[in-house]
């Protein structure tokens, strides 16, 4: 039987508010099993390039990484908020080592073709490419990898990645070593059915009811992409799903997400 | 025998010029011995600081770490620096893996005590801490790490040291596992007699020649502590030591330093 592993993905105020960041590490920490840590950036990459006066470029609603915004946010993800998040690990004796996907090269990625749009420095992923041997290395020295979501393209240029992408991809890439249990943790109880009232989260989501919810509205926006990640982490062999607050890290509350409804919550692939 | 170990130093101007930085980077990715590499920041936190409207705090010409300038270095070492050096490695197909102090506590240390004067969140360190042992696991592993001075406290808090010292200490530390090589590489051609001819680098010092041009006033300034550093390493049972410009780097040119005028280069404690 394959030795357990919980990949925490966090983000959103998660990562803003430095109280509830300080719980969550110290949750983690906790944790009995093999841990593996990824984080987004919050609101603070936007921040700092508004005090740097550097206007963040959009086109449809998504951001473009131009040069200037890919310094800023290696410096914020991999540098600030990663080592940060790493000496509040190390604190509560979790013995964590921050990576970018340039490191030991664990997440090597392909700048993202430009066909209509041309989204700059961002960084796409194949599961097949992460570096899950030198991970599990790292995870049998007793080590707990903290990735921030900077990848690179293995000739000198580093990318921008959705941190989300990154958990799903890593999750993928480490069932070969492990039963994984993937959790997206962020300041919402799970997906609410009522986005203003967080006592709504939806207990269990299945494919049939994700393709209702998206028709009906009731997932929309930023959360389609998250439940993508999370069926295409299900579909390739990870175990569990979870999407839940701080507070759901340890009484598994929040949305649990399935293929079938009937599947059984941890599947042998 | 031990295995032999480069420890490249490299700060000034060698990082902050893109062209010399690339140079550096190919040289060291082809060195045949194992390999760790330890940057200062140059110029470049001093530009941020400016950039984001920070006044830098000096006392006596030394710089104050307080909070603000704290978040700077650790986004620019840690972060836009360290993983632009490991990126660039990759690239030369050397698997670099850019560690903080923080990282996998591989460099702890202990905020400066205030005597006179408070040097706010600067990290003093012990060789004797240092995490010798998962560094030479990651080394085993075919990994060649990339030091930011960025070090920890153990209880949540980053600190600033400095890359001399970290080289240093972490030179003495490694030599329990190898036989090690020591090379502080800024942008002049080592130490020279008349600062502004780089032809005049002093071939070879030792402690009676450091005595008597600090007497001189032939070495003064920034020099004097990184010349204690080199000491202090040969002292310690590092093997050897050079300071020296990138061209250095592979012809071995540059300041010798021993002990005494007629020790051999490479000594065995």
């Amino acid at each position: 039987m394959k030795p357990s592993l919980t990949l925490l993905k966090i983000g959103g105020n998660v990562i803003d508010r430095p109280e509830t960041l300080t719980g969550v590490l110290g949750a983690f920490a906790g944790l009995q099993t093999r841990k593996v840590l990824v984080h987004g950036g919050g609101k603070s990459a936007g921040r700092m390039m508004l005090r740097l006066g550097i206007q963040p470029k959009m086109i449809d609603g998504r951001r473009i990484t131009d040069r200037a915004t890919l310094d800023v946010v290696t410096m914020v993800y991999a540098g600030l908020i990663n080592k940060n998040i790493v000496a509040g690990l190390q604190r509560f004796a979790c013995n964590a080592i921050g990576l970018s996907g340039a490191d030991a090269n664990v997440v090597p990625a392909v700048k993202r073709p430009v066909k209509e749009t041309d989204y700059g420095y961002v960084g796409d992923l194949t599961p097949e490419n992460i570096g899950a041997d030198t991970l599990e290395r790292l995870l049998e020295l007793g080590l707990t990898p903290v990735l921030s979501p900077i990848t690179h393209d293995g000739r000198g240029t580093l990318l921008n990645t959705n941190a989300d992408t990154v958990a799903s991809a890593v999750a993928i890439a480490l069932c070969r070593h492990y039963e994984i249990q993937l959790l997206f943790c962020f300041e919402k109880n799970g997906v609410l059915r009522d986005p203003s009232d967080d006592a709504s989260a939806i207990a269990l989501i299945d494919e049939a009811l994700f393709s209702r919810y998206k028709a009906d509205g009731t997932v929309s926006a930023g959360m389609i992409p998250k439940l993508d990640n999370a069926f295409d982490a299900l579909r390739n062999g990870v175990a569990e799903v979870r999407i839940c607050s701080p507070a759901g890290l340890t009484t598994s509350g929040g949305t649990c997400i399935r293929l079938k409804h009937d599947s059984p919550s941890v599947q042998h692939p």
